[in-house]
């Protein structure tokens, strides 16, 4: 094969990966459907992307940039498409942000021709990521990431320890985002959401207030703070809302994911959760209620996971982990949730609006004993006796 | 099935098993040459090694010492055929050595009928690992490898503690070695590598300075230092030629592989590259290559990994580790990479010294921040758009 033809077999063999259909899995729990293949990996980072395709500067036609992962991704509906807007991390393990959409939100999510340009301040960011997007009253569309530098007190030797700020971008097209200054907040900030409505005239947050780059340490939970504007937006009073408590799926870590969709019984919130084991780290999805009227006020707390790592989604880069930052709610009600899996790819799983929330209102609230959780599970046996003698 | 048959038996099945051909994976970097099956794994370990074959002894026919891994292998050529020198583990968690062939290098790997019997020095070695082979132009054939003994300090009941010094042994014939006292220096040495070449009339060593077992503490980075001889091997003035960086592939730790191969262009260099993540250390493959003027300065270095941990190979005793300490380059050109996945088992990949000179040339550079990253793509697509414009 000549080189042009090469190029083009790399292109079409690309096209043909990007275009199989995605099936739903065959699922039973009635809560929410898998789907069979991954939305988005690095195999779907385009061509022109990773390869010099001329001949004379690239004669092997290697790989050029490679790209290593896909995950966390931001989502929105816009001008009829599910656009998600995606965690690209480089080999050389620098995250970026782009943007990949698809015609039904399931399969043949193609990337925008180019990444996302984010402008800094007048502090570089060593590595971004993990966009919440949010179309807010005030007509923009924000985007609030991680942004990471290195810590300047680091011990000598030490190149690991950084400092996790959040980043705040807002954009009307999607293309063009204006950089505002980071928020401001006497602790590390990652995993802040930002409300799509004012509260009291104010922008309202949902933070995650720790106290150094890996460990919550004494802070933790999902918090919840006020800012008059979003062009210096500084965290003044902080109230956790959502808890850490022992022995939960939500032990170690918690923090918000997208920001929650509003529904006629109370906000919908999906959230991640953390605990400690010999292996690790283990982030697993679950959701909760707040009120219409007091949106800091938690009105249902299904116990448990929602989500956990399945099959494939187990083993990645990062194992052992789900984590969402995107969801897309259709006027039909039905609900779109963009997740990763173990810091690798991206997957989605439908669900509607209905579904969540009889799951938030009728599964058990967590005991916090085994004992509990037991008399849990002889209640709903007894109840479907009950329900098998009536029937006869 | 009678005793005598079923030893036939067992013999037969894993000489079917040990002839399998291993065929290149469909792969489209242009860099390197995957291959579908691992070349050595714990099933490649002779039957005599294993087994009792005596029906008095062992009427069950029972494993009666096993091996859990063959990984890590030094490399080398040696009359005609592809030699790797495995770290083979064993149930009981003690690695050795032991040499096994191939005639193309990339399948059908016969373990030697006996493993390496290595001399231990007065301070008898708990456990040896990781050899890296040179051919150095006095004539001798070296093995540096990793000897690990309880430390002396550990507190009681601290199991765990070790202090890891360099193991140095030499050959004419790879069968019999004659052991020469660990290198001397002033902090524990592992991944430590023997230059093929005398500079200044001197052995040259690449190091790997550390303050304590696992971590790198202030020190860090593949260093050099010249001894007198080899049989009193002790660093002195060690200097730093490659070093470890924030937020990249080679953040916490860093080592050299196999000694650099020596091309027209430099000195080529194989090493690998670990970061934190949620789930423990990342091991990854990475390229540089130094001056041939000046061994102590890099002159290429393309950004992020090489090889990562894929399908596969992510999972294993540890996972998400790649590894290599042995590579062997042909005569016309072609480099046999051999690494070790997971901790568990061999892999070959393939590729040419003119693709990786190409790859080290013509990878970006690490720009460390996110923003350099997706210029780098950036200048690419445009690069890409005007040569399809120039086609037309």
């Amino acid at each position: 094969m000549n080189f042009s033809d090469k190029v083009k077999s790399l292109i079409a063999s690309q096209e043909l990966f990007l275009s199989i259909p995605n099936k739903a899995k065959e699922e039973t729990k009635g809560i929410y459907q898998r789907y069979e293949n991954p939305i988005l990996t690095n195999k779907h980072i385009p061509v022109l992307w990773s390869y010099d395709i001329n001949a004379d500067s690239n004669p092997f036609l290697m790989e050029r940039i490679g790209c290593n992962a896909t995950f966390n991704s931001g989502a929105i509906k816009w001008n009829g498409k599910y656009l998600v807007v995606v965690r690209v991390e480089g080999y050389d393990r620098k995250s970026f942000f782009a943007i990949a959409q698809s015609s039904n939100g399931i399969d043949n999510f193609r990337f925008w021709e180019y990444p996302i340009v984010m402008p800094e301040t007048e502090n570089p960011d060593t590595n971004i990521y993990d966009m919440r997007l949010t179309v807010h009253e005030d007509g923009y569309i924000y985007g609030l990431f991680c942004t990471e530098r290195k810590d300047p007190e680091a011990l000598d030797g030490d190149m690991s320890s950084a400092v996790a700020d959040t980043g705040i971008a807002r954009t009307k097209d999607l293309k063009t985002w204006e950089r505002l200054p980071d928020l401001k907040s006497k602790s590390q900030q990652r995993n802040v959401v930002l409300h799509p409505e004012f509260i009291e005239g104010k922008y309202a947050l949902y933070t995650r207030p720790q106290d150094s780059f890996i460990e919550p340490g004494s802070g933790g939970g999902i918090g919840w703070a006020l800012v008059k504007n979003m062009n210096e937006a500084e965290i003044n009073d902080e109230k956790i809302i959502d808890q850490r408590y022992y022995h939960t799926i939500k032990e170690l870590k918690i923090g918000e994911g997208p920001h929650p969709i509003k529904t006629s019984q109370g906000w919908l919130h999906l959230a991640h959760g953390v605990r400690h084991c010999a292996d690790g780290l283990r982030y697993v999805l679950y959701l909760y209620m707040t009120s219409l009227i007091d949106p800091t006020k938690i009105i249902a707390q299904p116990s448990g996971y929602f989500m956990a790592p399945q099959g494939d989604e187990r083993v990645g880069d990062v194992s052992n982990v789900l984590f969402s930052n995107g969801w897309i709610e259709d006027p039909d009600g039905k609900v779109f949730i963009y997740y990763a899996s173990s810091d690798t790819r991206m997957h989605v799983a439908t669900s509607t609006i209905d579904q969540l929330l009889d799951y938030c209102r009728n599964t058990p609230r967590d005991g916090m004993r085994s004992a509990c959780s037991v008399q849990n599970i002889i209640e709903l046996i007894n109840k479907n006796k009950a329900t098998m003698n009536d029937e006869q």
